[in-house]
Protein backbone atom coordinates (compact mmCIF):
# COMPACT_ATOMS: atom_id res chain seq x y z
CA UNK A 1 0.00 0.00 0.00
CA UNK A 2 1.05 3.64 -1.43
CA UNK A 3 -0.63 5.96 0.51
CA UNK A 4 1.75 8.81 -0.31
CA UNK A 5 -0.27 11.47 -2.23
CA UNK A 6 1.61 11.80 -5.46
CA UNK A 7 0.35 15.26 -6.41
CA UNK A 8 1.56 15.79 -9.62
CA UNK A 9 -1.50 14.03 -10.64
CA UNK A 10 -4.90 15.98 -10.92
CA UNK A 11 -6.11 12.90 -8.72
CA UNK A 12 -5.21 9.97 -7.14
CA UNK A 13 -7.53 6.98 -6.93
CA UNK A 14 -7.66 4.10 -4.01
CA UNK A 15 -9.08 0.68 -4.68
CA UNK A 16 -8.53 -3.17 -5.64
CA UNK A 17 -9.15 -5.09 -9.22
CA UNK A 18 -11.65 -7.34 -7.33
CA UNK A 19 -14.35 -4.82 -6.57
CA UNK A 20 -15.94 -3.98 -9.77
CA UNK A 21 -16.91 -0.52 -8.34
CA UNK A 22 -13.77 0.73 -9.25
CA UNK A 23 -14.28 -0.34 -13.45
CA UNK A 24 -16.77 3.12 -12.98
CA UNK A 25 -13.61 5.29 -12.02
CA UNK A 26 -11.74 3.52 -14.50
CA UNK A 27 -14.33 4.42 -17.43
CA UNK A 28 -14.90 8.03 -16.57
CA UNK A 29 -11.19 9.07 -15.96
CA UNK A 30 -10.19 7.21 -19.59
CA UNK A 31 -13.18 9.39 -20.96
CA UNK A 32 -11.45 12.45 -19.60
CA UNK A 33 -8.48 11.84 -20.97
CA UNK A 34 -9.09 14.14 -24.30
CA UNK A 35 -9.47 16.65 -21.52
CA UNK A 36 -5.94 16.58 -20.35
CA UNK A 37 -7.06 14.87 -17.21
CA UNK A 38 -4.21 12.96 -15.62
CA UNK A 39 -4.93 10.24 -12.66
CA UNK A 40 -3.22 7.71 -10.93
CA UNK A 41 -4.03 4.56 -8.83
CA UNK A 42 -2.92 3.29 -5.52
CA UNK A 43 -3.68 -0.38 -4.83
CA UNK A 44 -5.33 -1.24 -1.96
CA UNK A 45 -5.46 -4.84 -0.84
CA UNK A 46 -8.65 -5.51 1.16
CA UNK A 47 -7.78 -8.99 1.47
CA UNK A 48 -4.83 -7.85 3.89
CA UNK A 49 -7.62 -5.03 5.23
CA UNK A 50 -5.20 -2.46 4.06
CA UNK A 51 -8.26 -0.33 4.27
CA UNK A 52 -8.75 -0.45 8.05
CA UNK A 53 -5.01 0.67 8.19
CA UNK A 54 -4.89 4.22 9.80
CA UNK A 55 -3.08 5.83 7.66
CA UNK A 56 -6.12 4.81 4.73
CA UNK A 57 -8.88 6.16 7.09
CA UNK A 58 -7.37 9.05 8.10
CA UNK A 59 -8.21 10.08 4.69
CA UNK A 60 -11.07 7.93 4.14
CA UNK A 61 -13.22 7.33 7.01
CA UNK A 62 -15.51 5.70 5.51
CA UNK A 63 -12.90 2.54 5.12
CA UNK A 64 -14.31 1.84 1.75
CA UNK A 65 -13.10 1.62 -1.88
CA UNK A 66 -13.20 3.09 -4.69
CA UNK A 67 -12.30 6.09 -3.07
CA UNK A 68 -10.42 9.63 -4.91
CA UNK A 69 -8.28 12.61 -3.88
CA UNK A 70 -8.66 15.82 -6.16
CA UNK A 71 -5.45 17.76 -6.11
CA UNK A 72 -6.73 20.33 -7.97
CA UNK A 73 -7.33 22.75 -5.94
CA UNK A 74 -5.07 24.23 -3.09
CA UNK A 75 -6.18 21.86 -0.20
CA UNK A 76 -6.49 18.50 -2.01
CA UNK A 77 -9.53 16.28 -1.01
CA UNK A 78 -10.94 12.58 -0.25
CA UNK A 79 -14.85 11.83 -1.99
CA UNK A 80 -15.57 8.27 -1.60
CA UNK A 81 -18.88 6.39 -2.90
CA UNK A 82 -18.22 5.44 -6.47
CA UNK A 83 -21.61 6.93 -7.07
CA UNK A 84 -20.26 10.49 -5.83
CA UNK A 85 -17.31 10.24 -7.70
CA UNK A 86 -19.12 10.10 -10.91
CA UNK A 87 -21.86 13.22 -10.02
CA UNK A 88 -18.37 14.80 -8.92
CA UNK A 89 -16.36 14.36 -12.33
CA UNK A 90 -19.27 14.77 -14.36
CA UNK A 91 -19.72 18.05 -12.26
CA UNK A 92 -16.61 19.62 -12.61
CA UNK A 93 -15.93 18.62 -16.16
CA UNK A 94 -19.47 19.42 -17.51
CA UNK A 95 -19.41 16.12 -18.88
CA UNK A 96 -21.73 12.87 -19.39
CA UNK A 97 -24.46 14.71 -16.62
CA UNK A 98 -27.11 16.67 -18.92
CA UNK A 99 -29.36 19.65 -17.52
CA UNK A 100 -32.06 17.90 -14.77
CA UNK A 101 -34.63 19.74 -17.49
CA UNK A 102 -33.13 18.33 -20.37
CA UNK A 103 -33.05 14.34 -18.89
CA UNK A 104 -33.85 13.49 -15.79
CA UNK A 105 -33.36 9.68 -16.73
CA UNK A 106 -29.35 10.29 -15.74
CA UNK A 107 -29.87 11.30 -11.82
CA UNK A 108 -32.64 8.68 -11.31
CA UNK A 109 -30.67 5.52 -13.28
CA UNK A 110 -27.31 6.28 -11.79
CA UNK A 111 -29.06 5.78 -8.45
CA UNK A 112 -30.70 2.93 -9.32
CA UNK A 113 -27.50 1.30 -10.09
CA UNK A 114 -25.85 2.76 -6.61
CA UNK A 115 -29.21 1.61 -4.50
CA UNK A 116 -30.36 -1.78 -6.60
CA UNK A 117 -27.90 -3.06 -9.22
CA UNK A 118 -24.49 -2.63 -6.72
CA UNK A 119 -26.02 -4.05 -3.71
CA UNK A 120 -27.58 -7.18 -5.31
CA UNK A 121 -24.92 -7.72 -7.37
CA UNK A 122 -22.12 -7.60 -5.06
CA UNK A 123 -22.48 -11.41 -3.97
CA UNK A 124 -21.05 -12.57 -7.47
CA UNK A 125 -17.73 -10.14 -6.70
CA UNK A 126 -14.13 -11.85 -5.96
CA UNK A 127 -14.35 -9.45 -2.68
CA UNK A 128 -17.51 -11.19 -1.48
CA UNK A 129 -16.92 -13.37 1.51
CA UNK A 130 -20.00 -15.51 0.32
CA UNK A 131 -18.32 -15.83 -3.59
CA UNK A 132 -14.57 -16.11 -2.20
CA UNK A 133 -16.07 -19.49 -0.02
CA UNK A 134 -18.21 -20.80 -3.44
CA UNK A 135 -19.12 -19.25 -6.83
CA UNK A 136 -22.72 -18.73 -7.42
CA UNK A 137 -24.30 -20.95 -10.22
CA UNK A 138 -26.71 -18.55 -10.54
CA UNK A 139 -28.47 -15.54 -10.79
CA UNK A 140 -30.71 -14.59 -7.77
CA UNK A 141 -34.42 -13.46 -8.06
CA UNK A 142 -33.45 -9.85 -7.07
CA UNK A 143 -31.20 -9.43 -9.84
CA UNK A 144 -33.12 -11.22 -12.33
CA UNK A 145 -35.77 -8.32 -11.24
CA UNK A 146 -33.40 -5.53 -11.62
CA UNK A 147 -32.10 -6.63 -14.91
CA UNK A 148 -35.34 -6.91 -16.13
CA UNK A 149 -36.32 -3.79 -15.33
CA UNK A 150 -33.58 -2.02 -16.50
CA UNK A 151 -33.24 -4.65 -20.24
CA UNK A 152 -36.89 -2.95 -20.47
CA UNK A 153 -35.48 0.42 -20.16
CA UNK A 154 -32.69 -0.08 -23.24
CA UNK A 155 -35.92 -1.34 -24.86
CA UNK A 156 -36.99 1.98 -25.18
CA UNK A 157 -34.09 3.91 -25.01
CA UNK A 158 -30.47 3.96 -26.54
CA UNK A 159 -28.61 4.84 -23.46
CA UNK A 160 -29.58 4.42 -20.41
CA UNK A 161 -29.90 7.67 -19.51
CA UNK A 162 -31.78 8.85 -22.47
CA UNK A 163 -30.13 9.59 -25.75
CA UNK A 164 -26.85 10.21 -25.11
CA UNK A 165 -23.83 8.41 -23.22
CA UNK A 166 -23.88 9.52 -19.37
CA UNK A 167 -22.80 8.84 -15.97
CA UNK A 168 -26.16 6.15 -15.69
CA UNK A 169 -23.90 4.15 -18.49
CA UNK A 170 -21.16 4.07 -16.65
CA UNK A 171 -22.28 3.50 -13.42
CA UNK A 172 -24.05 0.47 -15.32
CA UNK A 173 -21.07 -0.62 -17.08
CA UNK A 174 -19.13 -0.82 -14.04
CA UNK A 175 -20.80 -3.89 -13.12
CA UNK A 176 -22.39 -5.39 -16.42
CA UNK A 177 -19.02 -4.77 -17.83
CA UNK A 178 -17.32 -7.41 -15.22
CA UNK A 179 -20.64 -9.66 -15.07
CA UNK A 180 -20.34 -9.81 -19.04
CA UNK A 181 -16.75 -12.07 -18.68
CA UNK A 182 -19.03 -14.30 -16.24
CA UNK A 183 -20.61 -17.14 -17.83
CA UNK A 184 -23.37 -17.09 -15.89
CA UNK A 185 -24.94 -13.93 -16.91
CA UNK A 186 -23.31 -14.47 -20.16
CA UNK A 187 -25.56 -17.19 -21.06
CA UNK A 188 -28.53 -15.18 -20.25
CA UNK A 189 -28.27 -13.19 -23.63
CA UNK A 190 -31.59 -14.42 -24.87
CA UNK A 191 -33.89 -12.68 -22.14
CA UNK A 192 -31.30 -9.92 -22.31
CA UNK A 193 -31.60 -8.76 -25.42
CA UNK A 194 -31.48 -5.08 -24.76
CA UNK A 195 -28.96 -5.11 -22.68
CA UNK A 196 -26.74 -6.89 -23.93
CA UNK A 197 -27.42 -4.55 -27.58
CA UNK A 198 -26.02 -1.60 -25.52
CA UNK A 199 -23.42 -3.92 -24.29
CA UNK A 200 -22.07 -3.62 -28.09
CA UNK A 201 -22.75 -0.56 -28.67
CA UNK A 202 -21.15 0.96 -25.38
CA UNK A 203 -18.02 -1.22 -26.62
CA UNK A 204 -17.61 1.02 -29.31
CA UNK A 205 -16.26 3.92 -27.37
CA UNK A 206 -12.20 3.59 -26.96
CA UNK A 207 -13.01 3.77 -22.95
CA UNK A 208 -15.07 0.73 -22.60
CA UNK A 209 -12.86 -1.27 -24.65
CA UNK A 210 -9.95 -0.50 -22.69
CA UNK A 211 -11.75 -1.25 -19.56
CA UNK A 212 -13.15 -4.57 -20.20
CA UNK A 213 -10.28 -5.58 -21.44
CA UNK A 214 -8.09 -4.78 -18.12
CA UNK A 215 -11.44 -6.12 -16.62
CA UNK A 216 -11.17 -9.92 -18.22
CA UNK A 217 -7.45 -9.73 -17.27
CA UNK A 218 -7.89 -9.18 -13.93
CA UNK A 219 -10.66 -12.06 -13.82
CA UNK A 220 -8.16 -14.04 -15.62
CA UNK A 221 -5.29 -13.88 -12.68
CA UNK A 222 -7.78 -14.05 -10.09
CA UNK A 223 -8.66 -18.00 -11.78
CA UNK A 224 -12.07 -16.72 -11.99
CA UNK A 225 -13.01 -17.35 -15.52
CA UNK A 226 -13.90 -21.07 -16.65
CA UNK A 227 -14.84 -19.88 -19.67
CA UNK A 228 -14.73 -16.81 -21.21
CA UNK A 229 -17.56 -15.41 -24.04
CA UNK A 230 -15.78 -12.17 -25.38
CA UNK A 231 -18.25 -9.37 -26.72
CA UNK B 1 -55.56 3.45 -5.37
CA UNK B 2 -55.73 6.75 -7.21
CA UNK B 3 -53.41 6.85 -10.20
CA UNK B 4 -55.42 10.26 -11.65
CA UNK B 5 -52.35 12.74 -11.71
CA UNK B 6 -54.53 15.64 -10.88
CA UNK B 7 -52.29 18.78 -12.39
CA UNK B 8 -53.71 21.69 -10.40
CA UNK B 9 -50.36 20.03 -8.03
CA UNK B 10 -46.87 20.90 -9.29
CA UNK B 11 -46.08 17.39 -8.37
CA UNK B 12 -47.84 14.31 -7.14
CA UNK B 13 -46.18 11.37 -5.24
CA UNK B 14 -46.59 8.22 -4.64
CA UNK B 15 -45.64 5.87 -2.10
CA UNK B 16 -46.97 4.06 1.45
CA UNK B 17 -46.32 5.46 5.06
CA UNK B 18 -45.29 2.26 5.68
CA UNK B 19 -41.56 2.54 3.56
CA UNK B 20 -39.62 4.98 4.94
CA UNK B 21 -38.12 6.40 2.00
CA UNK B 22 -41.24 8.23 1.63
CA UNK B 23 -40.60 10.50 4.30
CA UNK B 24 -37.24 11.78 2.50
CA UNK B 25 -39.86 13.54 -0.31
CA UNK B 26 -42.20 14.56 2.80
CA UNK B 27 -39.23 16.83 4.35
CA UNK B 28 -38.19 18.35 1.16
CA UNK B 29 -41.74 19.54 -0.05
CA UNK B 30 -42.18 20.59 3.66
CA UNK B 31 -39.21 22.47 3.34
CA UNK B 32 -40.10 24.04 -0.61
CA UNK B 33 -43.58 25.16 0.70
CA UNK B 34 -42.44 28.44 1.22
CA UNK B 35 -41.36 29.08 -2.08
CA UNK B 36 -45.11 28.37 -3.19
CA UNK B 37 -44.81 24.58 -4.17
CA UNK B 38 -47.55 22.73 -4.04
CA UNK B 39 -47.98 18.44 -4.11
CA UNK B 40 -50.39 15.66 -3.58
CA UNK B 41 -50.30 12.20 -2.30
CA UNK B 42 -51.33 9.26 -3.11
CA UNK B 43 -51.12 5.99 -1.33
CA UNK B 44 -49.90 3.04 -3.25
CA UNK B 45 -50.09 0.37 -0.76
CA UNK B 46 -47.57 -2.49 -1.28
CA UNK B 47 -49.61 -4.95 0.44
CA UNK B 48 -52.12 -4.99 -1.74
CA UNK B 49 -49.46 -5.04 -4.26
CA UNK B 50 -50.73 -1.78 -6.02
CA UNK B 51 -47.53 -1.12 -6.98
CA UNK B 52 -47.43 -4.11 -9.61
CA UNK B 53 -50.70 -2.85 -11.23
CA UNK B 54 -50.76 -2.08 -15.11
CA UNK B 55 -51.87 1.44 -13.80
CA UNK B 56 -48.76 2.26 -11.98
CA UNK B 57 -46.17 -0.07 -13.99
CA UNK B 58 -46.70 2.13 -17.06
CA UNK B 59 -45.92 5.39 -15.35
CA UNK B 60 -43.17 3.57 -13.03
CA UNK B 61 -41.16 0.72 -14.26
CA UNK B 62 -39.00 0.29 -11.71
CA UNK B 63 -42.64 -0.62 -9.63
CA UNK B 64 -41.30 0.69 -6.57
CA UNK B 65 -42.00 3.50 -4.00
CA UNK B 66 -41.81 6.68 -3.76
CA UNK B 67 -41.97 8.01 -6.76
CA UNK B 68 -42.94 11.51 -8.31
CA UNK B 69 -44.34 13.31 -11.42
CA UNK B 70 -43.46 16.72 -12.31
CA UNK B 71 -46.18 19.03 -13.78
CA UNK B 72 -44.69 21.90 -14.14
CA UNK B 73 -43.44 21.35 -17.63
CA UNK B 74 -45.73 20.88 -20.44
CA UNK B 75 -45.38 17.17 -20.66
CA UNK B 76 -45.49 16.06 -16.77
CA UNK B 77 -42.94 13.42 -16.01
CA UNK B 78 -42.41 10.24 -13.55
CA UNK B 79 -39.16 10.09 -11.53
CA UNK B 80 -38.31 7.58 -9.25
CA UNK B 81 -35.62 6.41 -6.87
CA UNK B 82 -35.88 9.02 -3.67
CA UNK B 83 -32.70 9.75 -3.83
CA UNK B 84 -32.48 10.88 -7.13
CA UNK B 85 -35.60 12.68 -5.84
CA UNK B 86 -33.81 15.02 -3.87
CA UNK B 87 -31.05 15.54 -6.33
CA UNK B 88 -33.83 16.55 -8.85
CA UNK B 89 -35.47 18.96 -6.62
CA UNK B 90 -32.38 20.39 -5.04
CA UNK B 91 -31.31 21.32 -8.27
CA UNK B 92 -34.85 22.65 -9.63
CA UNK B 93 -34.71 25.27 -7.19
CA UNK B 94 -31.85 25.65 -6.27
CA UNK B 95 -32.09 24.41 -2.44
CA UNK B 96 -30.17 22.12 -0.03
CA UNK B 97 -27.58 21.25 -2.53
CA UNK B 98 -24.37 23.43 -3.11
CA UNK B 99 -21.88 23.82 -5.68
CA UNK B 100 -19.82 21.37 -5.81
CA UNK B 101 -16.82 23.17 -5.43
CA UNK B 102 -17.94 24.55 -1.98
CA UNK B 103 -19.25 21.43 -0.39
CA UNK B 104 -18.16 18.13 -2.02
CA UNK B 105 -19.57 16.30 1.24
CA UNK B 106 -23.01 16.86 -0.01
CA UNK B 107 -22.94 14.73 -2.81
CA UNK B 108 -20.86 11.96 -0.81
CA UNK B 109 -23.27 11.51 2.17
CA UNK B 110 -26.15 11.97 -0.03
CA UNK B 111 -25.08 8.62 -1.83
CA UNK B 112 -23.46 7.24 1.18
CA UNK B 113 -27.53 7.18 2.91
CA UNK B 114 -29.07 5.58 -0.53
CA UNK B 115 -25.98 2.80 -0.77
CA UNK B 116 -25.40 2.07 2.74
CA UNK B 117 -27.84 3.18 5.54
CA UNK B 118 -30.64 2.28 3.46
CA UNK B 119 -30.13 -1.04 2.15
CA UNK B 120 -28.75 -1.93 5.62
CA UNK B 121 -31.83 -0.71 7.41
CA UNK B 122 -34.33 -1.91 5.14
CA UNK B 123 -35.57 -5.18 7.49
CA UNK B 124 -36.06 -2.75 10.07
CA UNK B 125 -38.91 -1.17 8.51
CA UNK B 126 -42.47 -2.89 8.55
CA UNK B 127 -42.48 -2.88 4.67
CA UNK B 128 -40.08 -5.60 5.12
CA UNK B 129 -40.74 -9.33 5.47
CA UNK B 130 -38.55 -10.30 7.23
CA UNK B 131 -39.99 -7.17 9.95
CA UNK B 132 -43.50 -8.16 9.74
CA UNK B 133 -42.92 -11.94 10.20
CA UNK B 134 -40.55 -10.82 13.59
CA UNK B 135 -39.43 -7.12 14.78
CA UNK B 136 -36.10 -7.38 15.14
CA UNK B 137 -34.54 -7.09 18.70
CA UNK B 138 -31.47 -5.82 17.99
CA UNK B 139 -29.31 -3.90 15.60
CA UNK B 140 -27.11 -5.67 13.28
CA UNK B 141 -23.12 -5.20 12.55
CA UNK B 142 -23.82 -3.87 9.01
CA UNK B 143 -26.29 -1.14 10.71
CA UNK B 144 -23.35 -0.46 13.46
CA UNK B 145 -21.07 0.03 11.14
CA UNK B 146 -22.95 2.32 8.81
CA UNK B 147 -24.13 4.56 11.81
CA UNK B 148 -20.86 4.70 13.54
CA UNK B 149 -19.36 5.92 10.87
CA UNK B 150 -22.12 8.70 10.61
CA UNK B 151 -21.62 9.56 14.25
CA UNK B 152 -17.86 10.14 13.49
CA UNK B 153 -19.02 12.25 10.32
CA UNK B 154 -21.25 13.81 13.13
CA UNK B 155 -18.39 14.81 15.46
CA UNK B 156 -16.43 16.71 13.23
CA UNK B 157 -19.23 18.27 11.15
CA UNK B 158 -22.74 20.22 12.27
CA UNK B 159 -24.44 19.24 9.19
CA UNK B 160 -24.01 15.73 7.12
CA UNK B 161 -23.06 16.98 4.44
CA UNK B 162 -20.73 20.18 6.12
CA UNK B 163 -21.79 23.24 7.55
CA UNK B 164 -25.12 23.94 6.13
CA UNK B 165 -28.78 21.67 5.85
CA UNK B 166 -28.40 19.72 2.72
CA UNK B 167 -30.06 17.05 0.76
CA UNK B 168 -27.65 14.51 2.58
CA UNK B 169 -29.38 15.30 6.14
CA UNK B 170 -32.77 15.32 4.19
CA UNK B 171 -31.82 11.62 3.24
CA UNK B 172 -30.60 10.41 6.36
CA UNK B 173 -33.27 11.98 8.70
CA UNK B 174 -35.25 10.22 6.06
CA UNK B 175 -35.01 7.29 7.72
CA UNK B 176 -33.33 8.04 11.38
CA UNK B 177 -36.26 10.07 12.23
CA UNK B 178 -38.24 6.57 11.63
CA UNK B 179 -35.29 4.92 13.59
CA UNK B 180 -35.54 7.33 16.26
CA UNK B 181 -39.18 6.22 17.33
CA UNK B 182 -38.59 2.47 17.78
CA UNK B 183 -36.49 1.67 20.92
CA UNK B 184 -33.91 -0.43 19.78
CA UNK B 185 -32.40 2.70 18.08
CA UNK B 186 -33.13 5.28 20.68
CA UNK B 187 -31.63 2.94 23.39
CA UNK B 188 -28.22 3.38 21.54
CA UNK B 189 -28.24 7.21 22.42
CA UNK B 190 -24.68 6.75 24.23
CA UNK B 191 -23.27 5.37 21.72
CA UNK B 192 -24.56 7.48 18.90
CA UNK B 193 -24.35 10.87 20.68
CA UNK B 194 -23.56 13.02 17.64
CA UNK B 195 -25.95 10.99 15.71
CA UNK B 196 -28.38 12.34 18.60
CA UNK B 197 -27.66 15.66 18.70
CA UNK B 198 -28.02 16.20 15.05
CA UNK B 199 -31.63 14.97 15.49
CA UNK B 200 -32.27 17.88 18.30
CA UNK B 201 -30.44 20.38 15.80
CA UNK B 202 -32.79 19.40 12.78
CA UNK B 203 -36.15 19.16 14.75
CA UNK B 204 -35.58 22.88 15.53
CA UNK B 205 -36.90 23.24 12.12
CA UNK B 206 -40.55 23.06 11.33
CA UNK B 207 -40.37 20.47 8.66
CA UNK B 208 -38.55 18.23 10.78
CA UNK B 209 -40.98 18.67 13.58
CA UNK B 210 -43.89 17.60 11.73
CA UNK B 211 -42.84 14.73 9.34
CA UNK B 212 -41.40 13.18 12.61
CA UNK B 213 -45.15 13.54 14.42
CA UNK B 214 -46.78 12.18 10.95
CA UNK B 215 -44.04 9.01 11.32
CA UNK B 216 -44.95 8.71 14.89
CA UNK B 217 -48.82 8.82 14.21
CA UNK B 218 -48.52 6.11 11.02
CA UNK B 219 -46.05 3.94 13.66
CA UNK B 220 -48.79 3.84 16.28
CA UNK B 221 -51.10 3.21 13.30
CA UNK B 222 -49.35 0.11 12.82
CA UNK B 223 -49.20 -0.64 16.43
CA UNK B 224 -45.53 -0.79 15.89
CA UNK B 225 -43.78 0.94 18.88
CA UNK B 226 -44.40 -0.29 22.54
CA UNK B 227 -42.64 2.27 24.25
CA UNK B 228 -41.80 5.37 22.59
CA UNK B 229 -39.24 8.15 23.90
CA UNK B 230 -39.56 11.36 21.93
CA UNK B 231 -36.80 13.71 21.00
Amino acid sequence: MQLNNNNHFDFVYYGHHSNPHINKIKLIFEELKSLGVTWDFREINTVKQENYSDEFIEQNPNKKIPALVDNTFEEPFFIFESGSVLIYLSQKYSKFLPDFRINSGVNTWTVYQVANLGSSLSRYTPSSNEFSQKQPQQLDSEVERVLKLLDERLAVNQYIGGKDYSIADIATAGWLLYLNHMPLFNCTRDSHKNIFKWLELINQRESVQKVSSQIKDSLISFNLIPTIRSL
